[in-house]
């Protein structure tokens, strides 16, 4: 499964000893063709890592034959050295894999910020993960991205004789623009780079832009789509678009799962907006409401922390006409109280809150995480 | 101190029995002139308390005889009783104080959101709250407004035979666009309404606006200065804007320094920026950023946060050319490392954080608070 699920792909995930503790901290994913056209989305996070810098360039040239991605240290925040240290993973691998330009090979980062990654390790890390590439090595691949995740993402669509597949990493640091995620999808089916691009816009606009967890934009966000062409089958282009939305909002969805410290799934969903763009602001002002955020991990139905959060946004709302439903009880009705808030059953991890804004009939979901004592643990005991 | 620092200001602070707990709930604020010109400030959420929107009314008339406020009930979302209920609490001022009306009666409530406020409580407590009026009564009102915060706020500067003097209220949702605050400022400076209000304004804009403990911008924030006439005196305008100031800037500071569970006052200042608003915009940004407030809060020097908050703003500025300093020490210059963050020392409650966005030559100060299991804690264990 994950990137090795379509034809044409071969990946390996190795410990280079990037990670002191000696886990999984190197992966390569190869595109062997015939194809290798692709397209990618990065952070829009104006301090950006030196592998976003490196990979967008590789990605204007039209053709990736080859991915290396390392956690264990983000590489951004490290000047000119780490745009060299970037261009020398990347032009390794080209050796390596023989009959390669530097040119097409895109690098991906993620761990500390502001610290040089260990290179002598880094280098002997491609060599020994080239060596172990395989048809199967997608699950190693997809552990070794991994840096707090707790388990490793995949995810697969299969169509007629053609697949999407992809990995991904991704904990913390997760806010629309992108989130601290690494994401690697492949096909074998037969795209060119414009029906790539397309497709991955378009899917990544609704799932990946749509989770915030922590409301804090990585430095390091790449989303990439391989096409290897090796199914011979070029699908129409909706049918294609639809397999890559499938396999995004599945790895978007457990990035959520999975979110540093957090207990509960939070699903926002803005109804009866104005304009899309009203309901994603709004949806995006309620995730990140500290104060909401705690009242969901203590399972107190608070909509009045709702309301204010909705008060602070521009969308086109009368405040006397909002309705919110927790878990489908409407709790508050034309800004005021509603059903008994006693109702209310918060007990599962995921919780749904429901906001009307009653000013038109456009609506967005977007996903949070609740506020915990051990997300605070997590990200104040050590530097990640 | 506090309100009644003022001549000309008589108070009181009494238990009305809206609180369960039988604490302090109800404060009265009474100007008696020969002066009672105000000016007011309230909350920028769209989103408005009853209170709010009755009092911003009542400064319309550009006269507030006496300020009713109670703690234990916001009065938020509580749709047309609501208003009716405030309503009813400056009606009632006006009859028991005599020769007023219930249009010069300014109303502030603070509390739990989307709770009507028990009526039959309220409006004997403001009978008992007359009859205790004094000359000595500020710091039983300032009391009286409390809800989780630890102590009572009070302030007072006093110049060449005037003065002014303040109460205020808040410990959690404090944002920009002003905090769940109540603030009462009077002065017995003989100030017009347009004298009082550019003051009242420039001093909020500079202080309570650039206090933001945890995101959330609150549906109640009131800003109230009353003012006496009592001493005669007009002072120049600049000399009464700087006591204005003052005053609410030591308010400001005693807000942050009491936030809800938070162990660490984090006073960020964004250096050479291209223009005041982007020094805020960049400010509160990091002000913002939960994992930068849970690496202050495990005294970890994490700078690349601070880098990646700066990265999602729209201020002028090259990632290459930014520096930061945490308490002193330049850990990251040129956007990359910098000095040894082992010297930074972050073991005292303020922490000093400097951005250097090297793009002009303009400035703010933003104050805010780490994130804390403690305030995780205190706003889910219950609804507030």
């Amino acid at each position: 499964m994950s990137v090795t699920a379509a034809q044409g792909f071969t990946a390996a995930g190795i410990a280079a000893g990037i990670k002191e503790n000696g886990n999984p901290d190197l992966a390569l994913v190869v595109n062997n063709g015939p194809r290798r056209a692709a397209a990618g989305v990065f952070t829009s996070n104006r301090v950006k890592a030196a592998p976003v810098l490196w990979s967008e360039q590789v990605l204007k040239g039209g053709e990736v034959s080859a991915v290396v991605l390392n956690s264990g240290g983000a590489n951004a925040c490290t000047g000119p050295r780490g745009f060299q240290d970037t261009h020398a993973t990347a032009e390794k691998a080209a050796a390596v894999l023989e009959g390669h330009s530097a040119g097409e090979i895109a690098v991906a980062s993620t761990g500390l910020i502001g610290v040089p990654l260990p290179m002598d390790k880094l280098l002997p890390g491609i060599e020994k993960a080239a060596a172990e590439l395989s048809a199967y090595g997608g699950e190693k691949a997809a552990i070794a991205i991994k840096t707090t995740d707790t388990v490793h993402k995949t995810a697969v669509a299969t169509r007629e004789g053609w697949t999407v597949g992809g990995m991904a990493k991704g904990a913390g640091m997760l806010a629309p623009g992108l989130a601290t995620m690494l994401v690697v999808l492949t096909t074998d089916a037969d795209v060119d780079g414009p029906g790539l691009d397309k497709a991955l816009r378009d899917a990544t606009r609704v799932t990946f832009d749509r989770v915030d967890s922590d409301g804090c934009m990585s430095t390091n966000d790449t989303v990439l789509l391989l096409a290897s062409g090796a199914s011979g089958i070029t699908p129409a282009h909706d049918e294609f678009a639809d397999a890559v939305r499938s396999v995004c909002d599945d790895l978007a969805r457990m990035l959520i799962g999975d979110a540093e410290g957090a207990s509960k799934d939070i699903r926002i969903e803005v109804v009866n907006a104005a304009s899309e763009d009203d309901a994603v602001e709004v949806g995006r002002s309620i995730a990140r409401n500290n104060l909401l955020k705690c009242a969901v991990h203590g399972e107190d139905p608070n909509w009045g922390r709702v309301l204010s959060a909705i008060g602070t946004t521009r969308a086109a709302f009368e405040p006397d006409r909002l309705n919110v439903a927790i878990n489908g009880v409407w709790v508050c009705r034309n800004g005021s109280v509603g059903e008994d808030r006693e109702l209310v059953d918060m007990r599962y991890r995921e919780v749904r809150i429901t906001a009307d804004l009653a000013a038109g009939s456009e609506s967005a979901v977007i996903w949070a995480n609740d506020l915990t004592a051990d997300y605070v643990h997590e990200n104040s005991a050590y530097s990640s």
